[in-house]
């Protein structure tokens, strides 16, 4: 915990920054892992610099610190440093040319086979993995680890980007990992040191009235709130992205159509030839 | 970054705890930010205390500084603060006084239902909505979310236990809430200042060989590391548990039977009743 004038001001430009100056929060106990969170920027373009010796098991070591649902730590990870399969999965992913720049490509698993294994060596089954509840957990429990990872990388001055569209085809990024049955690749994230043509600003979210509820949920004035963001997200795109999108286009063009989700229409199958019944 | 003999030994220190002197994996860079994530602990015993004005909006600005798939920001929070509500809480999740204890719950929601309510507005059919893909994004990108919060709290002096169990009955959480379809919550999340008669040590993880893979996925010899982990979380739970588990039996008494996943066998069927078809 920080106070004083000097800490003020970092926070209230901190926040000011996370909320395009818009509706900007009051904010009460701060510290400098806060003013690392809020600085938070995607990056999408990484120089080939090699990592230091240690940080992918320091990464590791940050990521299995999160909390994990009874400690049955259902997530793996699987480090890529093959110019080769990175080129795949960039292909996979529809052409993410980060993919194969950043010298680090972690594939976070949903990864119940090695319970499988202990059920296995044990004699014992467990009767409870079958189920969608048990995918949500290890999905989630990888997230939470990923997450930290991401938290200690930029802490190092690492820049990551999450790749969601390691589920365009899960199938052939589990034969590129030769995972087992009962592990799936949820999520890709790219680890490397940004390039400064590829850093920008950070990128302003919707109003805390539309995210935040007190007691119970109140949609409130959403209209008024959308349309305040759809003009922030369109001067952002203008400044960083050479574009004008506002956020309701976005939304529409990334979810309006079941062909824009590349494929992922079909995951519940997926899963189902992976080893999870999903029951 | 740091550098100098005392971050060599806070890390060494550091590793050590983690995984409980077994396996301690080598390190490269470090930072304070790292330090912290290596000592979470999770707390469930908590202060009357009040938290200071603004620490929710604070708590909620780092994660809403979480990446999110596509921008889409589908997720939600509802802050309880209400004894009546917390009470609820505790019984539904099987009575975990904590809930009641803690002065801020966090009801952590995968939330379609704005871009639902985006739809309607622009009259717009958002096709890619129920499916399971979409349910993944907001229940994954809530977790992000939430995994920033955790850390911003541990920052400031607070601690957090995450409460997977309001997914014991999905349905009543959202009256209690008043959900409207397409939300649901994924999990809570206590934040408190910790009683320090609960705060245990560090609970050692798996070893770096059993999570960590390299290029491929490789269960390698995994009989070995899971009964050197037995035996560390067996002497683990003696010191800080008054019990004496190893992981296998654990796990055994989580997943061996579905009576013990407390209803949420039946997950699937409560979140197509709250708006999501898992399509």
């Amino acid at each position: 915990m920080q106070d004083g004038q000097d800490m003020r001001d970092r926070q209230r430009a901190a926040l000011a920054r996370r909320y395009g100056g818009a509706a900007v929060p009051s904010a009460g106990p701060w510290s400098g892992v806060i003013d690392g969170l809020l600085a938070h920027r995607t990056v999408r373009g990484y120089k080939p610099d090699a990592l230091p010796a240690g940080t992918l098991e320091t990464l590791i070591a940050a990521a299995q610190s999160a909390a994990t649902s009874s400690n049955l730590q259902t997530w793996s990870v699987v480090a890529v440093t093959d110019a080769a399969k990175k080129t795949t999965f960039a292909k996979l992913a529809g052409g993410q040319k980060h993919i194969e720049q950043c010298p680090l490509f972690l594939a976070f698993l949903a990864d119940l086979s090695r319970l499988g294994r202990l059920s296995d060596a044990e004699g014992r089954n467990l009767e409870a993995l079958p189920y969608l509840e048990t995918f949500l957990v290890a999905a989630i429990d990888a997230a939470l680890a990923a997450q930290n990872a991401v938290v200690a990388a930029e802490s190092i001055g690492l820049s990551t980007v999450y790749i969601g569209a390691m589920r365009n085809d899960p199938g052939a990024v589990a034969r590129e990992l030769t995972l087992p049955q009962g592990a799936v690749c949820v999520f890709g994230l790219c680890v490397g040191y940004a390039m400064p043509t590829h850093v920008g600003e950070v990128k302003p979210r919707l109003s805390q009235a539309m995210v935040l509820h007190r007691e119970a949920y109140q949609a409130g004035d959403e209209a008024a709130g959308r349309r305040s963001y759809d003009r922030l997200l369109e001067d952002f795109s203008r400044r960083n992205e050479m574009s004008a999108y506002t956020w309701t286009e976005r939304v529409m063009s990334r979810v309006g159509r079941v062909a824009a989700i590349n494929g992922r229409d079909k995951l519940k199958e997926q899963l189902r030839r992976l080893g999870f019944p999903l029951r």
